[in-house]
């Protein structure tokens, strides 16, 4: 299988960043003394999950039931699924745990412990509920602070569920873009975290797991001191957002769409490409950032940027591709586009967010360092 | 099967609106005296677009060769595949034309023209190639005015293709929303598209159909003269922009997506449900309009509206609802909203754009008069 001979548009996975992208945060959740659960919610690829793995993860997280039961399937049985449990996905949770699967799942409220509690009751079943905290008020969790977090360990903990842990998610760290700001969020999301754990067990509450993270503070954290273990997704990838935020180059970013160009609007100065928003995604995460990408950047075929160009509109099966004057970095000239990027030629586009963009392909091809593609199939669903 | 124990989230289609939507619209081309021929990559579900061809359609629309290549094997053959061809694309567009379907391909400059023709004279097929004009400057397409239309025609005419017909696609309706500049622009759109046409024939180059179409301007046009068919994708299933746009109200949206309250950050009046943005993509296509519905409206799940109440914001698998004060038809007093939305209640959410919904999920339930609810699978992919 030849790269260049792929039908497009298609997602194309670059082995050497991956493995680089693993490795770096490997090494550094092992500098700080903690286990690393990789969040699987952005590749759904069993390969990339086994790669985690094997270069020192403790198990996973997981956004969804199916990825659980996935990835249970392909022999992983620390799973962590970090969505707080509505009681209609208990049964599967039950059944995945019957089948020998340590899944276990988090609450943020007092009747979710109890549906929790009441559920496992009636089945016979001890659940590992982990309880969420918020430290930076973007999303879910309780204050870490109030007493509403010593009410769930309680009723949790007296009715007969185990308090596994507690966990946060500083996902407003992906607004920022400074090191100074994201030092400070990711110390915010331990101390937060860790204050919650602490406040459990003085209150005689077991609470083996202190589990923080996202990719930007997990890169940014200084000390983890109290941590057990740090989550993350989409460094694996990584993206222009998170380029941007600061946390890598675009050099680093190993998912690209692969696309052909299928017409020129000369008197614009627009490409006309097959990947539209249903290649790409809808998302528009880098928007609101810095350097604005419009639906990604373009690279040629051998995966070098385009610097100053951008898929700057996008309709379902068709991408616009246009320069934009606002990268320092601008490494073009006034080009003629017809004769530069004729019909028929191939560019790859690096996503805004890897975690969307990946999620509209069922096949990621994988390249490795000889330049041979293999497909690695993705799944997706509830 | 019921659609309260549905696993959430999930794609509910309403049928009683989708059956109420298609009759709209084909009576609305009968009485213009037009042929339609719907754009199949709103549903990508054969049931669907078996549905629209009950009514009477007559052929269908495609956005992908995929698409071509299953609606193909459900039985259809009068398929258009409206994003210029490339090259690398014709060995799937001949093999689909040598099992019988009549496929058709779109050009829109010369070298594309000229790359169907080497393709068809190597392997001794006659392609049937429409030629797309471009009626609003908003994607592809030859202006319909200059010599550019002349030459692409002469040269398929010429060199052993069919010249099938012209096609264009106003799709910068979706930017409007009164109904002068809806009229306006289904005149331009028919105007440009009948004016592409008469030049061809007056060359003496053959061009049977006359193409034209978006959901805006097929609602908007009051005159179709010259015009051979129309076609239209999302009017199917409708959604929220189209309701900004004027040419629905939100009770004619089939489309939504079923979800389970997972939790409450009661400070700041947020209602948590597992319905994020892989349920209801990343499509932020109020976000423009005159009434900006975040990631989507929510109702109750018989699918009364909660106007008032908006998807406010959406990761990868949490949705953030909380209320709106934007919207004149406001329903709601305040409220308490762990008691009207507890933990485990259901919701529907209205999307911005089916398109891009549909696209996130598998299969659609649907549902019938009778509250019969039946799946009904989707593909995806390229």
């Amino acid at each position: 299988m030849d790269i260049n001979e792929l039908d497009t548009p298609c997602a194309v996975l670059d082995l050497f960043r991956m493995d680089r992208n693993i490795k770096r945060m490997q090494e550094h959740m092992e500098e700080l003394g903690v286990k690393f659960r990789p969040h699987a919610k952005t590749s759904k690829c069993v390969e990339v999950v086994n790669a985690q793995i094997a270069a020192g993860a403790r198990g996973i997280t997981v956004s969804t039931v199916k990825e659980a039961e996935a990835f249970f399937a392909a022999g992983i049985t620390d799973i962590l699924y970090a969505v707080c449990i509505s009681a209609a996905k208990l049964p599967r949770i039950l059944a995945l745990r019957r089948r020998g699967c340590n899944v276990k799942v988090i609450v943020d409220s007092v009747p979710a412990a109890r549906a929790v509690c009441d559920f496992g009751r009636r089945h016979n079943e001890r659940f590992d509920v982990w309880i969420e905290v918020d430290t930076d008020g973007h999303r879910s969790g309780i204050p870490p602070a109030g007493g509403e977090l010593l009410e769930v360990g309680r009723l949790l903990h007296g009715q007969g569920a185990r308090v596994g842990g507690v966990l946060t998610h500083a996902g407003s760290s992906y607004e920022l873009h400074t090191p100074e700001k994201l030092a400070g969020l990711a110390e915010r999301e331990r101390a937060g975290c860790v204050l919650s754990a602490t406040r459990l067990r003085e209150a005689g509450i077991p609470c083996e797991h202190v589990s923080v993270g996202s990719t930007p503070t997990a890169f940014a954290a200084g000390s983890l001191e109290g941590v057990t273990e740090v989550r993350a997704g989409v460094y694996v990838f990584f993206d222009l957002v998170m380029k941007n935020v600061g946390v890598c180059s675009v050099d680093d970013i190993a998912l690209s769409v692969m696309t052909t160009v299928i017409g020129h609007q000369k008197d614009k100065g627009w490409i006309m490409v097959d990947a539209g928003w249903m290649a790409m995604s809808r998302d528009r995460g880098t928007a609101g950032q810095t350097l604005d990408y419009g639906y990604g950047l373009p690279c040629l075929p051998d995966g070098t940027p385009l610097h100053g160009f951008a898929v700057i509109g996008a309709n379902q099966e068709h991408g616009i591709i246009s320069r934009v004057a606002t990268d320092a970095k601008s490494s073009t000239a006034d080009v003629d586009i017809e004769a530069e990027f004729p019909l028929g030629c191939r560019l790859r586009i690096l996503p805004n967010h890897a975690c969307a963009t990946g999620a509209q392909h069922d096949v990621l091809y994988a390249i490795d360092a000889n330049a041979g593609v293999t497909p690695w199939q993705r799944f997706r669903g509830w």
